[in-house]
């Protein structure tokens, strides 16, 4: 028996965080056993890691640095949370995943994705998400959600074009993987999203039953 | 102009701090322009990751995630301060490098080397030492010495078959790459190991002005 791995992909400000716990709600409620976690994190030391991702430092990280730790904290995920939670049967649901990485990564600091492809391999193998929920939403609405809630981390210091390719990139890696990829408009209010996450809902029920 | 990489290797103990400042003052005697630096570690940053590495934790971390993030400290490591330095004509020399990552986590931990190979390559692409001095002393003696400086990090807490088969490890790999590393028995007095390291400043010398 193996659990179902769901992916929640998206800016800052999508509503991720909300839905994700809306749906637990529901799976929970068909008496399905739901994990909710996060990247880069998961665990306490990869938690740490996460922390001199996102901080400011007076030096510059070279793209090298940030996507090895990136993957450093993705290795300690999977191996302490993820996979031992879809071994026995649960439905993961993670914040962001290796999606994030060729957007952020990829999209915008511009890294060759054959080289984020060479570490997605070393790290997962063959383990890749068996749903992936895109929040999409313009670049605009994100950041003026992210300014509204504070203080800003390393990556949401970037620049407006930065964000512009974060998102263009998501979206072609949806168009690329139709059969993984569920694209959802969050710029609808939070009742209609919800909505839109219920025809979801009831294909990720069929397959956790499946 | 490109300067020379050279690397000490060796296990806890075995003297390579204290002779690492003897080859930079022999070499700066000369009017050789010198750079000292250790693994991991070398840049703030990349001592954060340090840190993460050497601290003991709850939370069992995966050989992948050690290896990550070893070569996440080193690719900061080297963009921020070994390449310019050899750009600048430098003599680098490092306490510490990919071959410690193949005696402690190939050889010690028992992580497949070919996995080691992925990631230096990733990192390094065709940047290798020129010359790598190996600190050779018998497990007992490099451990005695460890636990007479006091409090032990993650790695100083693995047993006697852990240092006995990095031992192996580094002098396979200076069988199998003579051209590249220089045996120094570091059971000797502390005069005799420098008298040794002498005939090896006579090469770097050398190969610094060639």
């Amino acid at each position: 028996m193996r659990g179902l791995f769901i992916t929640l992909e998206g800016p800052e400000g999508a509503g991720k965080t909300t839905n994700r716990a809306y749906l637990a709600e529901q799976l929970q409620a068909q008496g399905l056993e739901v994990m909710l976690t996060r990247e880069p994190g998961g665990t306490p030391l990869a938690e740490q890691i996460r922390e001199i991702l996102l901080a400011p430092h007076d030096e510059p990280m070279s793209v090298d640095t940030e996507l090895l730790l990136m993957f450093a904290a993705r290795a300690q995920h999977l191996a302490q949370v993820i996979k031992p939670a879809l071994a026995e049967g649960k439905i993961v649901i993670c914040d962001r995943f290796t999606d994030a990485t060729y957007a952020y990564q990829g999209g915008g600091r511009g890294l060759d994705c054959s080289r984020i492809a060479v570490l997605e391999q070393f790290v997962q193998g063959d383990l890749r998400p068996d749903l992936t929920l895109l929040f999409d939403l313009p670049v605009a609405d994100g950041m003026a959600r992210a300014v509204a809630r504070g203080k800003l981390d390393r990556f949401e210091l970037e620049q407006h074009n930065f964000f512009e390719a974060v998102r263009q990139s998501y979206l072609q890696r949806a168009q690329d993987a139709p059969e993984r990829f569920r694209l959802v408009n969050a710029q609808q209010t939070l009742p209609e999203v919800q909505k839109s996450l219920d025809v979801h809902l009831v294909e990720i029920m069929s397959r956790a039953r499946g």
